[in-house]
């Protein structure tokens, strides 16, 4: 449970949550982006705060963390209340789903310092671990033959959006304008919330089927992807670029961008929000597992021995994106 | 102790630190403010890192915790290495005061949402309790005749900034002028660090010397000394605002601004960084504890039953600066 007495910070007492053999705090904090920018060019706050929690909480489930408590830290030149509103009930219904409560923050005016339409939005989780609970990534139990998963993001999250900006501008394309795969705009698509994996993933981890998880953020899969291993050992993730189907958002970044798709791997998501490497064993109940809740999961490559520098190598680059179709 | 594996998040040990029994965490966050445009004009950054440090510790200290991380949120439009360099510098050296680690942080470069030239700085403290710490405020040991102790700050902290703002454009004052009361620029003077309180109040709290502790912050001695009190309990905490030296700085900021005394002691911390609730036996143990630290520290009033609406009440306010000094 969470108490705020005297209301200097926020108390977390574990004795009195179901974590109460806790032994270590895992945390992380973190900002939206220039995402920021799209929120305002298409006036709409409603997912923004999905997204601070979920970079944030995320990030310290890769640790086999349960998330206990999330701060967040707003900040503007002069107070708008709707958007101010959004943003604090988006962040309130994060919270619900990564199963953490919203136990304080900041909302600073600093007028001079910010102009008065602009702001900010950062946050911090913080998650405890039981002294039984895996410590991923458990790197020594990586080995050859081991499966990498893919689970599906929900666009870009939170990362890529100096790209798309960039793109957008070289095609003199507006944020409301008509994506020509659907009806909806570029900006509502860029907007999609991050996804948030605790549910899905914590009970798996606590279980002892996954052996590292990867969160997938700025880098993209390239440099996201291979955190779990030790760079001691002499393992490399072999990923097939074209084992999973891509939104259509990423194959036209693909094709309008002026960038390869080892970059877009590099940058973007590309369509996977987390990766985990599991046993061949584990993977089929893995897979299992997350279809019964909601998640889209791919095979997406494997650990191999390593031979070169690269600690990930990509096979079928070639047909990672569908990069004819927007010409 | 706290180690990055694999670096999504930061892990703490509580097993392998001195508080392997805690079983609540406190946690705080802040942002350091308008400061940020003196540390600008002044293009001095050695402080703002104990600002931001000091404002969450000292929060979270309030509730007896003892901080054990500290995770900064520094953003900014393009990255200036000497600024970021001297901020983290002054993070780090503000957390060894604070015992504390600095254990994550996150640097986001925003160009388009930030101006080249634009930055900011915010913070997460996390504390521990043991179970056999006294959980402060202890509100329903606070009874009449208790001592309101008060602790000097060092300056302004980092509350207040934007009065001071209107009061030095005012008057037209650079802050790189020379205050009439030595040889130290406004800037200087007002870039101050804030004083981190940990060290020399942890252990008295810890021994149950101390009913009561308040950090004061934005709104003041007014707004923040009355929180340890229950609102329910027919208890005031009487002032006498004569009974501390103030620092030039306030009797300035007294003379000079469009601002009454009681709105001065609304807004600045004049002078007292914490205020403390100590029994009348306690009082001079706590008092020579705090000296034995080099802390200034004073008997500002004490706790009275209360017959107005008013939590809190002042004597003296006629006196309580040197109001006619810089005229």
């Amino acid at each position: 449970g969470t108490s705020q007495i005297g209301g200097f910070g926020a108390i977390i007492d574990l004795q009195k949550s179901e974590y109460d053999k806790a032994n270590q705090i895992v945390t992380g904090i973190d900002g939206v982006g220039t995402k920021i920018e799209i929120a305002d060019a298409m006036d709409d706050y409603r997912g923004i705060g999905h997204d601070v929690v979920g970079m944030c909480v995320n990030d310290i489930l890769c640790h086999c963390a349960a998330p206990v408590a999330f701060l967040d830290y707003f900040v503007c030149g002069k107070l708008n209340r709707r958007r101010a509103t959004e943003v604090v009930k988006s962040i309130s219904e994060a919270c619900i789903q990564a199963d953490c409560s919203l136990v304080g923050g900041e909302t600073a005016e600093m007028p001079g310092v910010y102009g008065p339409n602009q702001w900010d939005l950062a946050g911090c989780a913080i998650g405890v671990r039981q002294p039984d609970w895996p410590q991923l990534p458990e790197t020594s139990k990586i080995q050859v033959g081991d499966i990498v998963l893919g689970i599906s993001s929900s666009g870009l999250h939170s990362n890529g959006f100096s790209l798309v900006r960039k793109i957008l501008q070289a095609h003199k394309i507006d944020y409301k304008a008509t994506v020509p795969w659907g009806n909806s705009s570029f900006g509502q698509v860029l907007l999609t919330p991050t996804k948030i994996y605790v549910r899905s993933l914590l009970l798996l981890m606590r279980g002892g089927l996954i052996k590292g998880a990867a969160h997938i953020t700025g880098g993209g899969i390239t440099e996201n992807a291979i955190r779990v291993l030790d760079r001691e050992a002499e393992l490399a993730l072999d990923i097939d670029a074209s084992s999973w189907p891509k939104d259509e958002l990423f194959n036209w970044l693909g094709s309008m961008g002026p960038v390869t798709t080892k970059e877009m791997l590099k940058t973007f998501n590309c369509g996977i929000g987390m990766t985990l490497v599991v046993s061949k064993e584990s993977a089929q109940s893995v897979k299992d597992a997350l279809k019964k809740c909601d998640e889209k999961v791919y095979e997406i490559g494997k650990v191999v021995r390593r031979t070169t520098d690269d600690l990930i190598t990509y096979q079928n680059l070639e047909n990672a994106f569908d990069l004819a179709k927007y010409y």
